[in-house]
């Protein structure tokens, strides 16, 4: 709750109240501010999606144009505040959660310069990630930091399986355009990598597809394939997932003799005690 | 079997026995009461299914008209007895048998008002689940609620992943709204959203597919990221599932000393007798 | 190898050798008789396919009934040999392998009364699992036995999984159809379920797909829960299979007393002679 | 570092010298070696890639094609000079990666006899598994080796997969032959046994789809099954993959009496001191 006092010691008091208000939530004012700015999230993206469909263009673009700019400026004014109440402020800018905030305002001002780039305002989406900090879901961090762990741990394995999914699909896509040719829809190497990944991936548009018998056999192999490679991902993340949920579950075992907990996964008797756990 | 005696003391004989009948099946009544239910709840969705199709309508609508008003006056009498049975019917109303029972008779009611609601009978779909109590499937039941478990353990780590997915088909769909644009197909944001959750989860309809070389690179990673991430509820859901697995087996191991079972997963030591186990 | 034996005591000498040549594989000649079955297995499925393409039956239609009913001819002699030479025919007759070995010639024969009939000659494709027995595959077996007991302690979960996914379907492909109607394609209920059945299990194929915009926004629903409870079956065979290799496993493990094997999963010690496990 | 030495001890010294640049990379020359290679594949199938596009083709086609001799010319010396610096020249010649350096040349030259088999050239796509030798990332070498093992114990199983979804795709594609018939695209046996395949691995082109009523019987059928089976490879890969990230762990648990590791999966006593572990 305390932890950023540290931070807004050398603040003045108005910058201290700002910082509470702006960047923590166990005050009323606080909470209001995060349920204001997570609405005013929600809505912006609500605004730029319906902005493209262009028979609501036409009824209610000028509504959307005054909306737009009202959030830009809103949030403008937010990344402003959020600088001048803390001590370093470099820090904010770089951070994550800063480059965020400032690209959910950036394409507004663009669009002065290139027309449709206000379409990049969806990425104004990243903030909603602000959501678990708002409603203090403090279990629901503590499931994202288990999910975080477990996807990094997996992350070696599943690039290496990524690279040889790449090779497959530049070498399967290269017998497929020799085999099928140009005549059939296969009009580039690339176009065909294109369909390779479009198959072995088991999403299968149909805007390509085989027409010989040779193709079809290739083909059919390709999606055996791909069927039978999905296993690996998902046998990596569970294979990590259920070793993070026993690392977790054994964090929390406490000694039956002096109910201290944070054993190692394989201690038989307590570390602290040396009752036999 | 009389579990639910206590909430029959002060209902008359006659009210008893009904509720013998229609709640529970262990007398030859109920049994062949539930049974009857089950045949009339498959043959009434059957009805309203053929009922939809142009050519059988034409030629059997009549016929289907009669025995959907049949299945709907049989419903609506047993949902009556059901209320007339019970010491507490408005337990039963809010409860979620209780309305997915009304949710059966409403739609023919309504289509006085409102033609063609009476499509929505198939939520007399939802009555099957009472298949389950029917047959007394205890394994069945003891099964559900094993996979009810493992379920909502993950639903906490699944609705992250879903807020995670959706954010995702917002930004990648903006983009490729931006790259492809409406000459395309991608008339709209919206649009180009429905495609990027079409092309995640790998369905891949193809009525709408990315035409230009940039485009296609994007709809490449957004496919392999879908063929990727899909590894990560299926290893949120094995998890829990292997950890609620673990969990029964361990419940169920009784003390070699006393028999008594229940003991902790860690447990060495009886906690009745202190034994070995 | 002499597991066979006791059947075969009444058998006259002629029929013991042919049964040795025909339902064993440990003499040369028993060898040499599965590897032929076999060959012809392939060649003859291999048959029946090619004489499916039009061009090929135009070109060599004549040679292809000529094989086909060499290899039925070849079936039906070996059909009856298999049937004198084993004291219980009945019991082979009615046995799964039996039923397949007829289920292989019979739609030649059926095919002089409902022309076309011979294309159900692929299922002599089922008795490719001879494979198994012919090559000896003990390894293999085991591994197939190990399958199945996962797969069999799964179905009961799969089967409750099974009926909320044709609930599902049957609510969903209800409620497109009264969003989207015959305009879209949406012609019936039945048409519509099978719409959301392709959906639900990501298949895609765009034969018929949304075009509303509150359609679409249905239909993303339905991918994305397919994409999701896709996690559930996996998650039930992979716990069953994690659970049988363990068991497989343990069943293996040698007391360090007295080398015995066979203990139960939670024995710390060794049921035979007491040392600790 | 230097495991490779015995096998120079008869080279002359300059022999050694390009073995050491060539084969290894813990000198500078050595890691300059690896990378160039490695930009130089790169960039060799994109120019591969890229002439295939026919735009491309007739713009840059005469820089494609005299860069496609550079890089195959300099393969060619690099193949040459792999050999003359060892030893025993025909190992190299017949391991997977000798063959996979041959296979990145021959195409181009065979180019001359075969117009068009320059395409092959993206087998070089092969050599990129080069990758992880040139930046020594033993760590992803670990996990390659991890991945490998459990793989490799899937496979008979797995095999078993295959043949059981072969045999049902050609059951379920005749069946749909019949059901269907030529009228609705499905012009042969084989024609519809691809059509199998592409609808149990949930790819669904649409190319191809069933039209009849039972046919679209039979697919919901068989999506529902594709659907559930996916579960059997994941399950087997990921239980494999749960047992060798185990054996592992184990592996490298230490005793804690006297330090040493490589106990056994089930020791509860150290192997070398006695010391419970």
């Amino acid at each position: 709750m305390r932890q950023t006092s540290p931070h807004t010691d050398e603040l003045r008091p108005w910058q201290t109240r700002l910082h509470e208000i702006i960047y923590e939530s166990h005050t009323a004012a606080g909470k209001a501010f995060d349920i204001i700015l997570l609405i005013f999230i929600i809505v912006s993206i609500t605004v730029v999606m319906l902005d493209s469909v262009a028979a609501l263009h036409i009824r209610y673009g000028r509504l959307f144009f005054v909306l737009e700019w009202f959030f830009t400026l809103s949030f403008t004014v937010e990344y402003v505040l959020r600088l001048i109440c803390i001590r370093q402020p470099w820090k904010y800018i770089f951070s994550a959660l800063g480059v965020i905030d400032l690209l959910a305002i950036i394409p507004s001002y663009l669009s002065f310069v290139y027309v449709g780039s206000q379409s990049l305002l969806v990425f104004r989406a990243l903030r909603l990630l602000r959501v678990f900090r708002i409603f203090r879901l403090v279990h629901f961090l503590s499931e994202m930091q288990f999910l975080h762990v477990a996807i990094l741990n997996s992350i070696r394995k599943i690039s290496i399986f990524i690279l040889f999914v790449l090779s497959t699909v530049v070498i399967l896509g290269s017998i497929i355009y020799l085999v099928e040719g140009p005549a059939n829809g296969f009009t580039s190497i690339p176009q065909s990598v294109y369909w390779a990944i479009v198959t072995i991936t088991t999403v299968g548009y149909g805007d390509i597809a085989p027409a010989t018998p040779l193709g079809k056999l290739i083909a059919s192999f390709i999606m055996l394939l791909g069927y039978g490679i999905l296993a690996v991902p998902t046998g990596i993340v569970t294979t990590e997932m259920a070793l993070a949920a026993k690392a977790r579950r054994q964090a929390n075992e406490a000694c039956p003799g002096c109910g201290r907990e944070g054993h190692d996964h394989d201690a038989r008797f307590c570390k602290y005690c040396g009752a036999l756990l």
